[in-house]
């Protein structure tokens, strides 16, 4: 066994704090990682807080993992030490159900094994994050970090970058499609990069003004406060696509009544609350309401390679593992811009 | 003008009752119209009862038409005296607007001139509808109805034909694709005669065992009650496509919990109360909640052509006018298979 150090969660809602654990050996397919930044992602302080049931404890969070491999197993072949790498949201999966043979491992029939609060494909082992010094995963759920990117603000490519790129390369963005961005924040604010980057018409949708300034220059066209209730007049009809990033209870008609005709929304953000919808919000113009989760591993490295291509990274701050919980607090306000990234030299 | 005799509401809830009307002179365009059907849809009930607002009385109602040209103005081309022909439920639209010229009139930002119950496009002249002895339509939105289907059990094709038929083609049933179709009324059962002529293997779902039978002999390929609890964990993540043509509360989370990856349900039916969507139900596997609204005038001809090919038409009860009231009765309870159908003849 490998010991790692790290912050974890002994119970639901306790603060996280110092924990010391072990990885496994490196098998011959595994790839040994010093990990040297994790993003924090709302996810982890529900999933902490078991927000959403069902969590194993003690936790370690963290799935914006980026480092430096320490040492690779006898058989790995797409790593060697020294390699810029990422892990994402999960580090296995069956790999032979119709899903991962499609490289959507993310719906894998078995389950995919999360990078925490989740199960090795034994399906007992836990597993544990990022918020550590060491990471232990096999070489085909490792992403390589393109080598212009600096490893802090390319931590948060891991979730939020491919939780945003998935679905905006599914429904196709790109040039002469309008797309609406609702909510600016970890995930919103990586949605408006990369959709300018694809060479879509970027608009803005957040509930006051004060992020316009900011929104202009991350790359967006257009910014809109939905808050003023002349926007939804005026924005009637407008957009191919809608990405939903809000996870606060939102009326989706309204933004439905946004779409063009054969337009769709697509929500990436879970409200805790299930949220009325109206026939007629669909069927006036054979719109869709869809859900997007992450990406598959393909699509990960297809999307890092783009951000590399186009010199994209999350606009961070960078912490202290010390400071982990009242980051937390900060999180839950939207006090960031745009996200935590912890620094894992902290640890030491 | 053209003196035109009929049966409408006079006012909203009042029994239907015998009317006299005039229709307009014939335009050059114009092609005259003896109907001799006109189905009877439920949203023609919505409508004379006024349970979705802003009715126009007195209503003459019916979309569902189907007849014999009697004259033609000067200039009409497609249509000569003595063809086969249906009308919609339009009779005009803008034809200027992107959507009129993608052939989706139905989405037309001015506003499509609904059958009955709208306006001419002048905006001010009310449309009388097919419960009538004769209409008068532009050619550009007559169809043509091919020579080996009846006029009576093909009148329903017009609204509940083409109603299923879009969503069937535009999500692409066909050979290798799951399609259930939930509900077993007037548009279900046509549901399940295109999308078995479309090549797909259908299943039913339907409230009780009662229908089991029928939708067997119209072309399913399997049939579940969806009363019975097992039914919703036998049938997770089986369909690529699920119409919904029921209008009446469901929970739509239990199905789209039996949509596969990347599938689709589509809404047809319009409940009168919005409906609580969870964001796991949509996020889980990239699924799509959609809407579907009639079809354009090219689309309803290419279903109408594709009907004759695969010799499809309607379950119909052949009623007389006398009995509109009472078959709206009927059709409020479901008790009909599965569609009334007017013989105009009872008119006189």
């Amino acid at each position: 066994m490998i010991p790692a150090k790290g912050y974890a969660a002994a119970i639901a809602k306790a603060p996280l704090a110092p924990f010391q654990f072990d990885r496994r050996d490196a098998k011959d397919e595994d790839v040994v990682i010093d990990i040297h930044y994790c993003g924090i992602c709302h996810s982890d302080i529900h999933q902490a807080r078991d927000e959403w049931g069902g969590s194993i404890f003690p936790m370690v969070p963290g799935h914006e993992i980026t480092g430096i491999v320490s040492k690779v197993g006898s058989k790995v072949s797409k790593f060697k030490v020294g390699d810029k790498v990422g892990v994402g949201c999960f580090v296995d999966s069956c790999r032979e159900c119709e899903h991962c043979k499609a490289g959507l491992e993310q719906f894998c029939e078995i389950g995919m094994s999360a990078t925490y609060n989740g199960r090795e494909q034994d399906k007992k082992t836990p597993t544990y994050g990022g918020y550590s010094n060491k990471i232990v995963v096999d070489q085909s759920y490792v992403l390589r970090i393109p080598d212009n990117l600096p490893l802090d603000a390319a931590a948060p490519l891991l979730c939020a970058g491919i939780t945003l790129y998935s679905p905006l390369a599914h429904w196709k963005a790109g040039p002469g499609k309008k797309v609406a961005i609702i909510g600016l924040g970890g995930l919103g604010h990586m949605g408006v990069k990369i959709a300018h980057a694809l060479g879509a018409e970027v608009t803005v949708l957040s509930q006051s003004n004060k992020k316009e300034a900011d929104a202009k220059r991350l790359g967006a066209d257009h910014f809109y406060a939905t808050s003023e209730k002349i926007t939804f007049n005026k924005l009637r009809g407008s957009f191919d696509l809608i990405i939903n990033t809000v996870s606060m209870p939102l009326d989706w008609n309204a933004y439905l009544s946004l779409l063009r005709v054969d337009g769709s929304m697509v929500v990436v953000g879970v409200p805790e609350e299930q949220v009325p919808i109206g026939a007629f919000s669909l069927i006036g113009g054979r719109k869709s309401l869809a859900g997007s989760l992450i990406g598959g591993i393909a699509e990960t490295q297809e999307m890092l390679d783009f951000c590399g291509k186009h010199n994209i990274t999350s606009d961070i701050e960078l912490i202290s593992i010390q400071k982990v919980n009242e980051a937390y607090e900060r999180v839950v306000k939207s006090d960031v811009r745009y996200r935590f990234v912890i620094d894992i030299a902290s640890l030491n």
